[in-house]
């Protein structure tokens, strides 16, 4: 059933996925998106990451948390692509043997056209410790039933 | 010579990059990180897409803004990492065949403690034509000479 901007409501909350990191996946991320030495070079992070270990590009988490969301959200939503994000946040970092979940919650729902509208929904992305390593405000466009 | 956080300054502005999007790039990130029809599916594309073609996920644009970064600004600078963005906009759709750039404005500059300072820095993507295709204000965590 497809889920349509009438169908959102403030308030809603769900929970959704399980996401395991992995080395591998977190240095070929970072290799061609965010070759910044303290996601890609294992040698240097040893000596002196403040990090004390490996961790993921915060575009990386940003994207295993999109894809989270499409394998539960936006599915079966009528959803048409997103404007923008507000107070995107990256909490804590990320690391290879994480298993990661996020919790959404549906903060405002905006009426833009007799076609569609705005969702804001507030995502939040926790680890195995149950501790949130990023947030965001998502600003998505879903199609009315008329849309 | 590596900048650190007193060698950044408000106002200080900088291009750079040229990143060409592909189509087999495009369709391997939404694969894998944002499956939704629109990315990914090209016959459903073909017959109903409202972009007119395929498009690319826009946490791709961001990762591929982040590299182009990574390239230039961030190769030699004391930066350890980002605290989050604001204001993350997808202006238009980013398709294949496209080239970027970027464009960036230190907007504020916060000492944070003897060993570190916040960059608030504007970044604005463009393709060929010289569209602004994506924007965000990042929050960066630089070292201090003492840090």
């Amino acid at each position: 059933m497809t889920v349509f901007f009438e169908d959102v409501s403030e308030g809603d909350r769900s929970e959704y996925g399980s996401y395991e990191v992995t080395r591998e996946e977190i240095i070929r991320f970072a290799e061609q998106y965010d070759p910044q030495w303290f996601h890609v070079d294992e040698e240097r992070i040893e000596r002196e990451s403040p990090y004390g270990g490996l961790i993921a590009s915060g575009w990386h988490t940003a994207a295993m948390t999109m894809r989270m969301l499409v394998e539960a959200e936006f599915r079966d939503a009528a959803s048409v692509g997103a404007k923008g994000t507000d107070e995107l946040r990256w909490w804590r970092p990320v690391r290879p043997g994480d298993t990661l979940r996020i919790e959404t919650e549906i903060v405002e729902t905006v009426p833009e056209s007799p076609e569609r509208g705005l969702v804001r929904v507030r995502v939040e992305t926790y680890d195995g410790d149950d501790e949130r390593v990023f947030s965001m405000i998502g600003n998505v466009m879903y199609l009315t039933r008329d849309g």
